[in-house]
């Protein structure tokens, strides 16, 4: 137990020096639930409030990983030092989180001032925001001035998570089908900024006008009238603009409450997951071959658990 | 107290003898989180088991909807009963699950063979597959035969909530963009059956032949060689040929390990919702404001929850 708590205070004054390969570890024990990322958490958490922390989302198709990678490289033209955590549970079977890791790697590995980390699912259900919040906060706490978190604004978490940003951005692309135009409608409450990509497209303006007129209509509470950016990421055009509209809204101060509210919503997530971790994995085997087997009903093996806890 | 368990007897019994008004309510009861939710369930736990549940999943625009709305029409024609729950999150703030059913609902609603309930979100992360365990446990008790349990394939717990249904059935279209087929490559794992939808377009026969060439890849660790059925749900073809290789596979029976490992999955999702449910949400505003205002870090926080549950 002594050794372990030197080498982590030992790990958390690497990180802060900007240790890359000890950020990975730390990244690793975060992904693996181990009980040091909690100390080491802990430990960064004075540090941490200080990065601009960028949500994207949109539907899959949009461009996303493009237009983050673009947003890396313009901060970076400015000095600035980049986390990116890419929130991936569209691949939880096949390892793509992996394989595009090494993708988007390729271009910035020889950057010590840009972290690239993907976040693929653990094999259960939910986790993946509860361990995206503490990933910020290990970028945010390494020093990171601006931290870039991609997910596909498809499934209710992907949404959540990208929502909890200071500031979001919704990526678009003109002439989508239907289908697609449904799934924009659950995003579109939660744009700071909407950017319109591959603008190159027939249908940009058209794109430009609905959002606009859909705009006039949806008033948000804090008088946020979301900015709408047109954008070709992969010939890096429009990221200036995008850049320019996220500091814009980010510089009028989030709101206490907005604050409260996204902590909140963070500690649910983070508590869930410790309180599973308390149950070991052969607990929830028995009663699921129990409930299978209808010997017993859920709720029963439910309330043993919790009175277990 | 007494009144109240008087009623929900009667409630249980009402369903039973497929009263579609207590069916409805106890369904909205399941939404809200009312504890009476769950002294209904338990009651008719042990009637449940009987219900043959189908995941339908897929990518956006694939035609999902339509194939769920063929699939019940079909069983309807043998004079099966049939519960269709559609998992919507992907309009968490625009009532887009409301929309849905209603237009389902048209087409249907003069049929008391059909039930079909939209499951949109919480306003919270996660939540949506403990609820949809509770729904499909509720049709299945009330003596369904059959229950279409619909999800967007791209979020993980969406992809998950389809997993875990008797049968999954992947929903894919012809001619999608690359980034779609990197989504599909999170939910080929999952497939029992393939249904390539709107099989008139051109690309059918590729599709076709690229999912053989993948499953001669991909083994399985049950034997099981998944079907690829060829569809045009809007005008009704190869749903009889969808309902014949889903059938094929149930008919194999499900292992006992895979029975208990559903079970250990949603027990566990459960467990998450249920704890959450002890903490006054006060509680959780308080916390937010501690640490969003840096006076208390994160795990502080969390450790005393956990001490007070």
């Amino acid at each position: 137990m002594l050794n372990q708590s030197i080498a982590e205070v030992s790990l958390a004054e690497k990180i802060i020096a900007g240790d890359a390969r000890a950020l990975a570890r730390a990244a690793t024990w975060i992904e693996n639930r181990r009980p040091e990322a909690e100390h080491l958490l802990r430990e960064l958490f004075p540090r941490t409030g200080r990065a601009l922390i960028l949500g994207i989302t949109g539907a899959p198709g949009a461009g996303k990983s493009t237009l983050v990678d673009q947003l890396a490289r313009a901060l970076r033209a400015e000095g600035k030092t980049v986390g990116v955590i890419a929130v991936d549970p569209t691949s939880p079977y096949s390892g793509g989180a992996i394989l595009g890791d090494r993708i988007r790697m390729q271009q910035h590995h020889s950057d010590p001032g840009v972290f690239i980390r993907s976040m693929a699912t653990r094999g259960w259900l939910g986790g993946l925001a509860a361990a995206t919040t503490e990933m910020t906060l290990l970028l945010d706490g390494a020093g990171f001035d601006a931290i870039l978190v991609e997910t596909v604004g498809v499934g209710q978490d992907e949404v959540e998570i990208a929502r909890l940003a200071d500031v979001t951005l919704v990526v678009m692309v003109p002439g989508m089908g239907d289908d697609v135009q449904a799934i924009k409608a659950g995003i579109m409450e939660i744009a700071d900024v909407f950017v319109i990509n591959k603008a190159d497209l027939a249908g940009a303006d058209k794109l430009e006008r609905e959002l606009r007129s859909y705009l006039t209509l949806a008033h948000r509470a804090d008088g946020w009238v979301p900015k709408i950016v047109q954008a070709v990421a992969s010939d890096g055009k429009g990221i200036v603009e995008t850049m320019a509209a996220a500091r814009e809204y980010h510089s009028r101060g989030r709101s206490r409450e907005r604050a409260a509210d996204i902590w909140a919503i963070r500690l649910r997530e983070m508590l869930r997951e410790k309180i599973l971790d308390r149950l070991p994995a052969a607990e929830f085997a028995a009663g699921g071959r129990e409930v299978a087997e209808r010997r017993r009903d859920p709720y029963s093996v439910l309330k043993e658990w919790l009175e277990r806890i």
